[in-house]
């Protein structure tokens, strides 16, 4: 009865899956892994089924569900096979590397009438961004009326782009701000200092709520993630993201993690559980096909706005009911 | 030798510049106060003498030099008479109720060619934004290219309008941030959550660094000032502003100041020995003049602009020699 | 594949431990429970079989491993049963109520050649006790020469004495003492505020290390554990124990649980994970019989101590190999 | 009006208390200096008389007040002679070399029948203390049941003994914990880790409060004070000494000071001005001579224990009146 999941891809992201599937996962096991490189595939396999067909292994009797860790480009086409086939899907953020290619999903997940599809953001998952949202559902700092979130990368390679910033980095604060507020993203607007980095873009909800982002692709010193969540009563925030302090050599201090596998271990652990639990109770968890779609269409619309400057106001077609 | 010190005004600050000038500094006296209601004038001098008639006190002999702390509209007036009266001069902000006044005093100042003329923006007396201001001068966390400023009030009247947040509030910000980044501002733009509180401001500076900063008349649960410095390298910030912690009710906390005299205590007490000190010895420290105007020329551009929306580009006259 | 295991008692931790089984352990599952009460059991076991002879449980061959989590007075009897059934045991501590109890079940795990038995020490598993231990081992803060550890429980019953605050709480401390320090215990003093409450107990280790604790029983604000260690070149300790702070009525703070169970949630599945590793694995992992049996016995000898005041030079009998 | 304060010693202390008379105090000024380096002395006095005897400073009709800052060994012989000559002191601590001298000076105070001896505690005056201080006696924490004091230095020289640790460094918490406490220690015991340095020395008051304490010579990272008092309804702790925080290199930090000035410059400020005050008006403030004396003979009673061994019951002739 355990649930038999395959995983496309073995990158970085596809190994920690894997992992997360033979070793931290109740109720599931890794069934099937999938990579052009096959070596690479039999490697993160230890022992299940090695495919390098992504389709052949979307369509396998071996697989219950599919997790998609595979290059971005590539997610849209799987997911539709997924949803072709009636098989559960987690799949890496973004959706689809389009918002078109993003909303044919949410079409064909309409048009079937039930949803398959979970887009990993992981961040929903992650202990402290569960408590604020706790936090603020509850009504414990009244009307939420602004966000101030804050994304740090260690560094970016030289080819990376502002455009790359909102599409790649910025689009796990615009899944998070819409979850935590409870509410859709109107407008947005860019700000850049020298050479483009960092970046403050200012949202503004269908609830009036403000949400401030500073998007640092080359903040120096570490990955860094913080959120400030403030009502018409009070706050709510991150506390500093550390277990231990240590005295040494003058100063007092912790250590930042250099990306967000370390950062995110227990959020990436908690989804994998929370969504092999939702699949054999039949039902969805965490972001929806629509909430992916939305999310690389906010981004794609940021990033036209920011050729020309000024503020976006955002749009999108009439959610189906299947997301109510 | 020790220097006679006049203070105009005894209201909340008045009675706190006097009390400073009593029991907290070196090297000078409380010579006289002045204020309209006499009875409130005679308790706050303590022995010192005692007049109702500003100018009066400003041409005494008794004084060598001049705390104005009186309402608003009347500061510029008291500081042209101490230029007038070759008299040192410690102005609260602002230096006046308007952008043209703020410049009078400005010219007079550069046509008398010497520096009398401080504005209480005591902020930058506060040892955190000093140490901030020390660690980006020295090059610690490498250019500075973000200032994140937070600046919330406990509440405010019915009838505080969004112009005299900007001017009344976050006209502080002002200062620090062209303080802490040694930059002059370019542009500014107002984002508003419903009723109008709180703000989020948008500055960027001739440097290109950004100042996001959050002003909030309402925020409910105290009186709340932080900065955060971002460079190239890394951050500098404020810490939790507090000197111990409790343990009680199932919480570990510590208490929020209600309002901006406690949190800024010390930043007064140094601001005052500091500007005595320089007095003395002949020279200025602080904000200048210039700085006042510019403060209160920025504020009203902004407020001008929040009526039409968008952002504002800002624009000052030529700085006088005076001020290099 | 997966490991079938019988949780024996359904009280607080047996019922947490068979729910860590169900829905948060990879490559084991809830085979059986046992509960004198067969309606408690019953609602326990979700399905699994459900016995109420404890020994029945463990010579069942639906089981290959057992966790023990009935009261105290049991633990020796259940453990050594698993040991003659040659089957691995996850028991919770202590090892047994009496230190010559704890000694029979070394002597018998001793005679049979290898280790089936772990108490469950769950401390070993939190992150933060584990980061510190790391820190020690590589050598970070130098040789460890001072252990301050604070152990504060909310309130504790009329009836708890003394002694038991010994026996039940601080016993916690004296393995994570040995543990984090990696050194045996050579002597103990106590001293009590009035009415016996708190207590600070110093150690000293075979090491030189000293270790001073505060067991507090009725520490009124909440639960709440901390430690830090000192060596020769700095300190590591415990950061605040939360995730999220908030700002609020006057103060920013964070709560504290009310128990361990909360607290220490993540440290027992992480427990749980690595035992049921270790076990398909056939090795061994946490606190050994031979620690089990220690620690009760220094528990035992301190108690013994407070009866006449002063230091108690601690004893124990020669470790097996087996413990090497 | 202004006191005309005279100081002894122009070494480190010496030369801070002469500055802050100069430049940071309000009501004094500094009037003489003493030094039998006269070079030193003329430094220091930046115009103030010099004198290379501390009898004829004492006696001299240019100094109303005094302060002794000169070697530990001179404190008793000038604080007799201040006392001969009606003049109110402010003395380093200890207030005598040897608890016998200590006592000689209770002993003529109270035969005077004033008080004009102040012992410079100066961690009375620190914020941090204070707040602590005022937490409890307004019965925030309820009874006080233990104090955990940290005291570490740096680093001391090859010839610095366990007996210094304590009578040079130990005593500060001698007299805070009697301070923070408002009660009399009982007794003491002393374990040291090996070389016997760190040491924990264990407390208990009259009110059967514990206090331990890690004194601590080597801590290799900085100086770094820390206290936390525990009452049976919570704590109250210091909070991290810092204004500010950094993110840099991979980590978040701040800095501890290399010793006992920069971390307690406030304290030193607010004890100076404190002192004026209270002598200007006639009355005392801060430690009196019998705080002196009783630290000083705690400190020597601990040390004559730590050749023993063992707890030391501590005792002291009756307290005059005089400090009731």
């Amino acid at each position: 009865m355990s649930l038999a999941v395959g995983v496309i891809g073995t990158g970085v992201m596809g190994a920690e899956h894997a992992r997360l599937l033979r070793e931290q996962t109740a109720g599931a096991h890794l069934a099937a892994v999938c990579d052009a490189d096959e070596a690479r595939a039999t490697a993160a396999a230890q022992g299940a089924a090695v495919f390098t067909d992504a389709h052949a292994l979307i369509s396998s009797p071996l697989v219950d569900a599919v997790v998609i860790a595979s290059p971005d480009a590539t997610h849209a086409g799987y997911a539709l096979a997924c949803l072709a086939a009636g098989k559960p899907v987690l799949c890496e953020k973004p959706i689809a590397a389009t918002a078109a290619e993003g909303l044919a999903i949410v079409q064909a997940e309409a048009a079937l009438g039930r949803r398959l599809v979970t887009v990993g953001f992981m961040r929903r998952f992650d202990p402290a961004y569960a408590e604020m949202q706790a936090a603020r559902s509850a009504g414990r700092i009244g009307n939420a009326v602004l966000l101030h979130n804050i994304h740090r990368n260690l560094s970016a390679p030289e080819w990376f782009t502002g455009a790359m910033a909102v599409t790649n980095s910025f689009v796990h604060e615009i899944d998070i701000s819409r979850w935590l507020l409870g509410a859709e993203m109107v407008s947005a607007q860019v700000a850049a200092a020298p050479g483009g980095d960092p970046m403050m873009v200012t949202m503004q909800a269908d609830s009036g709520a403000i949400i401030s982002t500073e998007v640092h692709m080359n903040a120096a010193y570490g990955y860094h993630v913080h959120a400030q969540l403030v009502g018409r009563l009070g706050t709510v925030e991150m506390a500093a993201p550390t277990r231990v302090l240590t005295n040494l050599s003058n100063a007092q201090s912790f250590g930042f993690p250099s990306n967000w596998v370390p950062r995110f271990t227990e959020a990436y652990r908690l989804q994998m559980q929370a969504w092999v639990d939702a699949t054999v109770a039949g039902h969805s968890v965490g972001a929806s096909a629509w909430d992916g779609y939305v999310t690389t269409s906010i981004a794609e619309q940021i990033v036209e706005g920011m050729a020309t400057g000024g503020q976006v106001a955002l749009s999108f077609p009439a959610r189906p009911a299947l997301y109510d």
